[in-house]
């Protein structure tokens, strides 16, 4: 069986999880705080950063962009990279917009100040960061609105990487309470729709100690 | 014909030169400010970013992931990802470490404090972070040192994007002089191997004006 060690709220190992789920591939999940720089962690991955895939033969897959193309390679049945070169383009382009672009403009900025800062101990959030970042992420939604004016899904007529890597990133976000869903009603829908899978319910399950999501958080008619 | 909109002293338009190089792909080259924000360029890619790969079919291809992708999918002769899903997944873990990871402790700390942030009208550059970028560099090189202790070439026995995007990074701090290369002479061994293939050559002849490369940064036996 595969054993992905992730940590609950990153976007990169919440859009693993994902993948794992759809396409009904069995795994256990460890939980590694890759910030204790723990030996036997660094062994696996010399990076020190999660999400890493061990299988059954003891091959390791490290970073969300090789798992996620290894799993689409090894476990075609179903795909999230659509079906030519051209739409596999599109929807890279999107997979590198949330995890490069939006992590760096709003994720690191909001999600790493107030949580994982203070987990790892590297002092107070700074108001600034969170600040930018909440302001950022609102050019971020009305994009999204824009592609979803005339798209089903981000890449095009159905989900694909793209809609799971920037519904992880949000989902994140969102546990916190910083996704003005109601100023972007049509993102607000096409999040619902992912919401509302199975596999979705299980990341919502999610909990870190001493931070309680908002009510709406859950709640699939939000 | 392709042609590829870029930033001469960019890693990640770097890597797509050499990938289009080394593939034989005839493609012509637009130089973009994409600082300046250019609607026309907008246009192409609205995350403003280079590099963008445009085919004489008129489709645009965004994000050096997309492009590399994109590249060996279409022009399969010369491959750049390994032969199996475990190599795959190798090659794309090391060129996501140059991509990411370095990129975040080291390019970004030291290359754009230097140059890009001048380019941009973005004030002086920070000597903290430079100071920073130029520790972290060293924990990189080690890590290049120890790999190339039982490989060839970065992630096996071949030339591969893990190389192709290692030294991309490399070449454009070389032009700034701050890689430690006399500490680390079997790294200095393997991009020597690198820095002599024609495709390579190209790329050297770049200049940015008001920055001089150092003078070893063009020689194959520096």
């Amino acid at each position: 069986m595969l054993t992905l060690h992730h940590s609950p709220l990153l976007p990169t190992c919440r859009k693993i999880r994902l993948m794992l789920r759809e396409k009904n591939i069995p795994h256990a999940l460890q939980n590694e705080d890759f910030w204790l720089r723990d030996v036997n962690f660094f062994a696996l991955n010399p990076a020190g950063e999660v999400p890493v895939l061990v299988t059954s033969q003891q091959q390791i897959i490290v970073s969300a962009y090789a798992i996620a193309e290894f799993l689409d390679e090894m476990y075609p049945d179903v795909q999230f990279f659509g079906n030519s070169a051209l739409e596999r383009a599109e929807v890279r382009r999107l997979t590198d917009w949330f995890d490069a672009k939006f992590d760096r403009e709003v994720t690191q900025l909001v999600l790493f100040e107030k949580i994982y800062k203070r987990l790892m101990g590297y002092g107070d959030p700074s108001a600034d960061a969170i600040r930018a970042g909440k302001k950022n992420i609102l050019y971020h939604l009305e994009y999204l609105s824009y592609l979803l004016q005339t798209r089903n899904w981000l890449a095009g007529d159905y989900l694909t990487l793209a809609d799971i890597t920037a519904a992880s990133h949000l989902s994140c976000l969102d546990y916190l309470g910083d996704v003005a869903w109601e100023q972007f009603p049509n993102v607000k829908e096409w999040y619902s729709l992912i919401k509302c899978r199975p596999a979705f319910r299980d990341l919502l399950d999610d909990r870190i100690q001493g931070f309680r999501p908002p009510a709406h958080y859950m709640d699939v008619d939000f």
